[in-house]
Parts: C-alpha cells; structure tokens; sequence
C-alpha cells in the first residue's frame, strides 16, 4: 500500500482540510506535526517555495497548498467525492473554492478594520450567494471541498472573536450560514477533528500580543 | 453546435488566458468586448460576486474566473490539453498556476518598489525552480495552462516597464525565462492573439498619471 504522510500544524485550518479529506476517503496517513517557528528540514526541501504547511508527501512526492492537495486526493481516491463529477458543478465549486480562499488571504495580517470588512463580505456572499436554495452543504446533500474551504468561518472565526473582543458573524443576520455551520459540525469526520479551541484562543491571544506589543515600540 | 461567448477586455491578460485555450481547442466563440468603466447588465449578472472579465458563457451558463474557465474548457473539449493527464503533473501544474495567480494578486495595487520585489521574486522562482531542467514550456514540450497563468511575465511586464521607465526584468539574470519567453511567443496562437502594445502602453500610462494624480490631492 502507498505511504502518504501529511505535514500539518494542530490549528491550522487548511491542514484540518486536508485530515477531513483523508479521512472521509478512510486513507491511512501519518501525520507529522511541524513547529512553524523551527520549521523541518523536510518541510523545507517539500515546500521549498512557500515553506507551509500542509503538504502531502505520496509514494515519496510532495504535494503542495491545501486546494491542489484536495484535488490530488479526489483523483486517486475517487470514494467519497470531493468536487461534484459535473463538469459544470465542478467549475462552481472550484469558483467558490477560490472565492474562500482569496478572502482568507485579504483577512490574514490585514488591519483590523480591514480584516473584519473582508469578513463580512465573505458571509454576506455566503448568506446571499453560495448557500441559496435550501442546500444543507454548498454542494446540496453531502459535504464537499467547498464546505471545506469555507470551514474558517465555521470554527475559527468564533475563537478569533473571543480574541479580538468583537461579534463580526451575528448569527441572526446569516440564518443561511448558521444552519449550514450546524450542519458541517454535525458531520463525525469534522467534530471529532477539529483543534482544541482553549489552546488555539491561548495562541492567538499571545500571537496578537506580540504583535500590538511590536507596533508600539 | 453549444453556443459559446465570451465577454472580455482588449487588455486584460485574464481574457486572453481564455481567448487562447478556446483558439487551441478550436472552439469558436462570440467574443464581447466589456467597457469596464461602463459595465453591462448582462456582465453584472453573469459575475455578481466580482462583476470582472474574463466570463464564459455555455449554453447560457457562466463560469468566472480564468483559472476555473480553463479548466472548464480542459473537460469539456479534451482535444490538445491544458492539463497533464497524470494526477501528479497535474498537481504540480495546479500549484505554479496558483503561485502565478497568488503573486499577480500581490503586484496588483501596490506601492511600486513593493509590486517590484513581488515580479522579482516571481521572476527568481520562474528560472530557479519552475523551469529547471531544459524544459521548451512549463509542462514540458507542449504549451499549457501554466504557461498561460504566467504570460503576463512574457508581455504585460514589458509594457509595465515601459510606463514606469524601470527594468525589472533584466534578461540576463533569467536565462530560463528569457529562453521560454521566446518559445511562448512563437506558438502561433499566442502571437496571433495579444493586445497592441502601444495601445496598452498608453492605458497605462493614462491609468498611473490619475493614480499618482489623486494621491497627490
């Protein structure tokens, strides 16, 4: 049988995608926690232009960014489908999938106000958008790699709030989203794989410390 | 025969990605040239979520997003691909498009010496890692959709150099990409199907003068 072995750090949401994947498709894996302060120098030589997590080494190659490694996943592995076999479908997950992923990037390191602008926007599409018509996941039924991609909101977000001391998703104003985010942790690959929200609130608190405590010097 | 059109810009290289696979595959097309200072109803809702160019629309149905049209293209006319066929090549093909798309995104905008560190560092990967191994395109001997994520390095940053009177890309110092430069350009289809330099050039230039303009009220 293959080895696959996955590169991941306990919160990092597109490491979590990547675990979601293999699990539901039941690929054995083993995972090897990197400490990004002191990063390996395996993860080094496997991703030597960005030096992230996660990758996915296969039969001995790496595979890179946590979209492209989903895919990767969904061709090997076909059980369980990640992107719908439509060519149309398809391209509306992959549509979606890139819409997360930009507004992922636009919320990372930005100024606050920024940030929680770009949030809003993304639920605001999400509510308006991507969830019409009833569907209990973006791709109706069953979960997907879209539900994946817009899983920061579904968790993360929650344990950024308590940090910053602001209520940026009120669930009154989503009912869309917070129906789907009941039905996303309801599934028993996402709840029982998901980072311990104390220790991730501990980390995040200290990593904005450092951070506020860098600007006012 | 499917009805295929596509609404585009005369100078957006995210068109062009389009306009060439479609001219590869063979597919004809109705092409709309989209004013985007004046964006048509039609434009606005074929792509609500970010009302920009490139929009393909088949059978009446939209795809947006190059990257997302492309491979939308790829399964639908299988006939000279865009895509290796084998899942690895096709990881390592999805993940340069994604570092083409990713750095393109960060040059966009930008304060000017913080957009050139970004074509330098894209230019330094190109030759470094991407290209290596005596290779005429990104995918080997034929043409494909990496090398069509990172034409704007083959045109567009010319143009760019031009109305900023800077040379970032100094030839010498990217032997590999001054090479597949050249080889880009000779496919036919690519030559055949760029916008007009001078053109380009003075959009540019008008496009700075009022962005510099307004930065100095």
């Amino acid at each position: 049988m293959a080895v696959v072995k996955l590169f991941g750090a306990w919160f990092s949401p597109y490491a979590y995608r990547v675990i979601w994947a293999l699990k539901l498709k039941g690929i054995p894996y083993e995972y090897i926690e990197e400490d990004l302060r002191n990063k390996s120098p395996l993860l080094l030589q496997y991703n030597p232009i960005h030096k992230k997590v996660p990758v996915l080494v296969h039969d001995g190659k790496p595979i890179c960014e946590s979209t492209v490694i989903l895919q990767y996943i969904d061709e090997i592995w076909p059980q369980n489908p990640l992107l719908p076999a439509d060519p149309y479908d398809r391209a509306a997950a992959l549509f979606w999938i890139k819409f997360a992923d930009d507004k992922l990037y636009q919320t990372d390191g930005e100024e606050q106000q920024a940030a929680v602008k770009e949030w809003l926007e993304m639920l605001e599409v999400m509510e308006e958008h991507a969830l019409i018509g009833g569907k209990k996941f973006f791709g109706g039924e069953e979960i997907n790699m879209v539900d994946m991609a817009f899983t920061i909101v579904a968790y993360w977000l929650g344990v950024i709030e308590d940090v910053v001391r602001l209520e940026i998703f009120e669930p009154h104003k989503f009912p869309l989203v917070s129906l789907w985010i009941q039905n996303f942790k309801s599934i028993l690959v996402i709840k029982e794989n998901l980072p311990d929200a104390d220790k991730m609130f501990a980390l995040l608190k200290h990593g904005r410390e450092m951070m506020l405590a860098s600007k006012s010097n």
